[in-house]
């Protein structure tokens, strides 16, 4: 933290803000300049709400300089952290030089229509499967998922084309079902800061999807990870999935840029999910090409076969087809990068 | 919704489009323009996702027509709810003309400190107290609340002072007991899609007070709403909190044309917290006039004796004898909107 | 300036940042700190770019600490400015206890029209007439408004009526006009970072009232102020007008909480424009009083005697008789802050 | 336009805005809905204001329907328009299977430092070389460019090493001088919607780049490319630059998925800016490959030779050796979309 002071703050005033701050146990850093005096702060802050020192006489701001995140940090841990996670056919690395593809249909609708899906995505080379059995959904009149029913159609999805399974919870219920059927956990993007749901997840004995909250900034989504990370889980992948702003044009505007930044902070892996991060099914695939090149460890794509019919975000789901050219064409991209999609 | 065809969209497309719609049980209006053919939709559209329309050839956008909430509308009740908060010492009413004053800690620290609060409070015209015994915290090392313990010192303070109560619920669990102490119930603005918590809230037996998420549209916000609703509880307020936006200057960006906004579809009640909405002590007693003056049907104010020591908030939180300038001059601005301030 | 170095930088990637620092004629002010060192800079930062420091090795982030504007900082004076602005009918003041109201249409588009507006306006207490002869307009087949014959216009409603008049400059060459017959010259949002017409403006004989940019920061607002003051023009007001968000309610959210913020830093008055701030007439009546209330230094207001004819903006424009009810609601809430409007 | 009635609008209240509309010498739609009417509207919208029928009796809401623009849109031409910039060594296309690079420093600061980066550059296949005379700048008391001597020195590496010159006029005199000197004349982002500076641009014998306003919507995006059109000059490039968000992490948050957008609806090319789309220098490498990935016609990139001795944006200037591999990269990614870099 630093505190900035008027430029007309009188030496008293330095003198209390300095008191102030070695009475919370603290060590203040006088730094006079030519216009005005700024305190640096050392020692352990997280303890205390230092934002109160602005409220003393003669301060004008107080800027907070260390961030809050520790286990997510690279600092913590300097190397990639890559994710191994279990599948009936052997292991799916994320992270490191590993690129993961994830796909399937936003909503577990029926058998048929999963089984349909997953025999088609089963043809490319993606051995991750996504699908929803729990879906949040803005309107209490939207279909909200099939529930426990909807994991059981996915565990057959596993058991009959060796996908690992990824699917998300909503809370603390459905999260111990979730753990026992799939295996990737996720926690949707309006669930980022459901600090409750987060410290169960950080219990559970499966990796965790964690996507970024819709205007969640970057410290808020690591710390968000930190929550289960100190809870024990050390499996945690990230994943941006577009963010509000005032874009007449797309349903979120996908921020690419927060994959390096989340590298350069964090040894997490971080994927991309293009599908809800445009909402558009026409962008789904030059945008996929774009998450792996600025280096994201992984794609969440949306797949149909019949998406004119799905019961939610067909607007944004792509046909097996297309997915097939989309798997294609981000491998070429990866192998630019040195990098290997599985 | 409405669907606009491309300028060369041929007859044929105009017709499979209108086939498709008619197909899922809707009816299709053709409009036939100088430039080009928009198709108007009738029926009940709730329960297709009609985004799918969009992907056929010859379609440039699917615009969305019609609101989709119902019970939160002005439609399903044209005259303002007015919600009757019990306390020890009688009803205090909020909406219509009645304004009403919430104040209280950010966070319930202590027993000692809750009822410092509260006698100071006590000395004003406010009969509603705030605090928080279960926290949502960006760190999972900040202080998280007291929990139960918390909730029996806002029992005191209720029985000493003849307070209403208002504190958060932050899961099912924590609701489970916020529900037996509290007078309010409160939807914390992290928590405004979790699903799962509103659902349960629409099965409480008290009223809910629902903040505005960070970055939730008026739909979302009023679809939220909608919810609790739609479970059987009607006793909901609404709570504007500051959204997210590029500011410099502030925690968050007040948003007080939600007000007029939302009177003009709903009519539920709706307060502002110009504490969070702000995040600096200075800003709460103007934003707080302002708040009245566009409408508002309370205040929520985090009040504290001694900002600077708080665990939490300590520098949105104001001195008790500043609440009651505030409460002074708020008083004096309903006057001119004809309505008063309890 | 604070230079915030990794956990695990060396001593000598510390020591090369404080050289480098030195070398630019600065001072380096190292602060060790349990988990990493941060280091301090004082002396005339505004001559270069230190963001480069960010790119030595061992650091993490560059965090400006002092602000960059001078001329419209409190730090350079401490008093509130008060503008005076001459009519036929003697001076107007705007800032300090006075509160200014200002209306008129949003375009000038017939003598009719105009001096239709102004009777009805004159028989309010408001002095000051607002009125575009120049209209930047989203679209090149719109109408851009009369140039220089609504400037002539403009002349006779103030000779007829006596009304102070500010008009809108869009480029160097009409402000050369508007400068000969206003008595404010207004620069619009879409203009805040023209800094060529800035400086112009800052040559101006005549006051200036600045609006503030659609996605302009505090510091960037101030900063634009700060062109016209260090060219010389010290009369410069500065409007609020509603900045770009998500909102899906309101074609721009109305920022009030920057009034209170400018207050603290700047000693300029700021002005509130509840029509361009909300896009929605039924909303101008609500956010005028708040913006009264917030503290603002006075209004602009859009009025149109037959708004659903307007060429531009009648959408957000009110009627006479609604802008009366207005003068006299802010009035009282004036009264409340013991302030008075003219 | 579409406009949206009450649920209990009257009949009365139907007919009325349909006689307005048709009042405008539109043709009114009415289509009653199970719930609500609502009424479509056909013919030349553009010459009124039809949001005024919002504030008529029983009206919710009126949504535009067609877009505004008109030669820039696909509609006008459905072909991808492909530039060709001339240039000493021949022409370079931008557009269609053609990706253009451009690198340069931010600023022109001196003959030696614009020759030293320029002969770096020259060493790669970019043919096209950037750098600013006239720089847009926050602070009054920052570096404002060399002007005309500048614009002398591009000439000079234009002459010397054969590039085609792409630099930026701030107003009707710089872009006078601009268009005698230059092969491109950029409009930067904080003129966008200078309309007067747009119409001279229009009137240009120069191909004219134009950046993506802070917070521009694409239909204000392509708007202001539709003022250059409008008045003769169809030779435009636009450019995404990153828009403002309440990013932490970056200084604007590039919007790739505008890439994708703008091809949809209009033929003109899209070149990104990493550089000033990401502010920071170990994010132009990344973002860069991504833009190519998307689908951009061309990155513009900043590269100095001495980036921490630079007089502006530093910060984000890569090396010469870094871009190398840049363009390499760029060129590996462009082939798997069967493009080619020049």
């Amino acid at each position: 933290m630093l505190v900035v002071m008027q430029s007309n703050a009188t030496e008293e005033q330095v003198r209390i803000v300095c008191q102030r701050i070695e009475s919370l146990g603290l060590k203040a850093h006088p730094i006079p300049g030519a216009v005005r005096t700024a305190i640096g702060i050392t020692g352990n802050e997280s303890s205390v709400d230092l934002g109160v020192l602005e409220s003393l006489p003669g301060v004008v701001e107080c800027i907070p300089v260390s961030k809050p995140y520790k286990l997510v940090s690279r600092d913590a841990k300097e190397e990639d952290t890559i994710l191994r996670i279990p599948t009936p056919r052997g292991e799916v690395l994320v992270g490191g030089p590993h690129v993961a593809l994830v796909a399937g249909p936003c909503a577990v609708e029926t058998e048929d229509q999963s089984l349909a899906v997953a025999e088609r995505i089963a043809k490319t080379s993606c051995r991750l499967f996504r699908g929803g059995a729990y879906k949040p959904r803005t309107s209490p009149y939207s279909f909200q998922g099939l529930g426990e029913p909807g994991l059981k159609i996915l565990a057959r999805v596993r058991k009959e084309f060796g996908f690992g399974i990824i699917t998300e919870a909503i809370d603390n219920e459905s999260l111990d079902l979730v753990e026992q059927y799939a295996d990737v956990i996720q926690i949707g993007a309006r669930n980022m800061q459901n600090f409750s749901l987060l410290k169960r997840a950080g219990r559970a004995k499966k990796p965790i999807l964690l996507k970024r909250g819709m205007s969640a900034t970057l410290d808020e989504f690591l710390m968000a990870a930190e929550y289960i990370l100190s809870e024990g889980n050390y499996n945690v992948m990230l994943c941006e999935r577009g963010v509000r702003t005032f874009s007449d044009f797309s349903r979120n505007t996908l921020d690419l840029a927060v994959v390096p930044a989340v590298k350069k902070r964090s040894h997490l892996p971080i994927l991309v999910d293009p599908s809800h991060g445009t909402g558009k099914r026409h962008k789904v695939l030059p945008l996929s090409r774009a998450a792996v090149a600025v280096g994201a460890d992984g794609l969440l794509v949306e797949v149909h076969h019949e998406p004119d019919k799905a019961l939610s975000d067909g607007m944004q789901s792509i046909l097996p087809e297309e997915f097939a050219t989309l798997a294609d064409e981000v491998r070429q991209i990866a192998t630019v990068l040195h990098r290997h999609v599985n």
